[in-house]
């Protein structure tokens, strides 16, 4: 028997918040606002919103993500002890509407683009957010697709959530490479069915759930190794 | 129009690990293994021990919350860049099934009891580590069901887990006073329709989700509190 090299994938989805865009690029208002509290309030703020999430879409209360943002902020401020007031409140949403991109992205969605494989996003953001960070970024030419999980009233892992890939596309889940630096995100795709890329960006453990991602990598680059030159 | 005092509640309904069982109890043995690192060490184990009912429920994939249980510890682990050995993880493991009781749940257990108002556990835990736990802690004769999710195959805050309470006890779920030391479950358990009691023993900032638990408190005696004396 001769192993076979796996057909490359017919499309790539991008995870965006965290895997697009630098979430704690928030980091830096918020040491700017809160001195020596700024990498603790963006761990916390992206923890408590991801945890916001789960808890709405397990109890079936969707709610926008951009409010679960803002309810993760309030929180991360309190858990510091410390006081947000309105004009604070507003500075650092609205960074969060204008992420720092990774810089690496550009090369590798115009590489996807020079192949004519399409690309697109797969994100928890509601429609808006995601708007105005691919366009504050430049990326609109580069992707078909924009999906927000928002119609499925789901937040990833959920099938649902996950299931508006393949179908806003018309390819099936395991000819799609999905790509996340969000660990849980890799491994809820994977169950999913998808072709998966961790890029694991932090240098964190693998999850411990006896699924691992179809390849791990550093950088968005490794996306291209799916793709023989 | 005179307000009327709400009826109290016909039985009352434990979380049991963070609410009965004080889960950083493992903290100090970790300690012990791992000098400098106990606290993180259960920390970590802890939320990603949660995080870890949260992605199987949400992705339709169960395992039993002592394998999940397990995943953590390996996780919490590596996260810390140590080595764990066969000798020193079934060390922890054996340690997670001998949690401390908090010192003023027995009194609480027992006032009930002399009330005739039933008390029982309902928990992420699998059906055998909360006999154990139970069993150790000498809470059997004070509790009137001990309810796992297990047959439900899905973890709070699911729907479908909070609702074996009202199922087992034949008790409507407002009718229920549910306890729990866990902010989410607290607000899970409200989102379901339970009369709650957040016992906030860590001094955390409530969750941001507009949803408030019916009361909050600092130690499982305010369970009393809604019981006229």
């Amino acid at each position: 028997m001769v192993a076979r090299t796996p057909a490359p994938p017919r499309a790539v989805v991008f995870d965006a918040f965290g895997t697009l865009f630098d979430v704690y690029s928030v980091g830096l208002l918020a040491e700017q606002l809160f001195p020596g509290h700024g990498d603790a309030l963006a761990q916390i703020w992206r923890d408590k919103q991801i945890e916001y999430t789960r808890l709405v879409s397990m109890s079936g209360r969707y709610r926008p993500f951009w409010d679960l943002t803002r309810a993760g902020l309030r929180y991360a401020v309190a858990h510091r002890g410390l006081v947000l007031d309105p004009a604070s409140e507003e500075r650092l949403m609205n960074q969060y509407r204008h992420l720092s991109a990774f810089p690496e992205n550009r090369e590798v969605l115009e590489a996807l683009k020079a192949r004519a494989i399409p690309a697109a996003i797969l994100s928890n953001g509601d429609p808006e957010m995601l708007a105005v960070a691919v366009r504050s970024a430049g990326f609109a030419p580069l992707l078909q697709h924009v999906i927000s999980v928002e119609p499925a009233q789901r937040y990833k892992t959920d099938p649902a959530a996950y299931a508006l890939a393949p179908a806003t596309l018309g390819v099936a889940a395991r000819e799609i490479l999905f790509v996340s630096s969000n660990g849980w995100d890799a491994l809820g795709a994977t169950w999913f069915g998808f072709t998966t890329l961790w890029v694991n960006r932090a240098g964190l453990p693998p999850e411990q759930l006896a699924t691992a991602p179809t390849r791990t990598g550093t950088s968005l680059r490794d996306v291209l190794s799916f793709f023989p030159s």
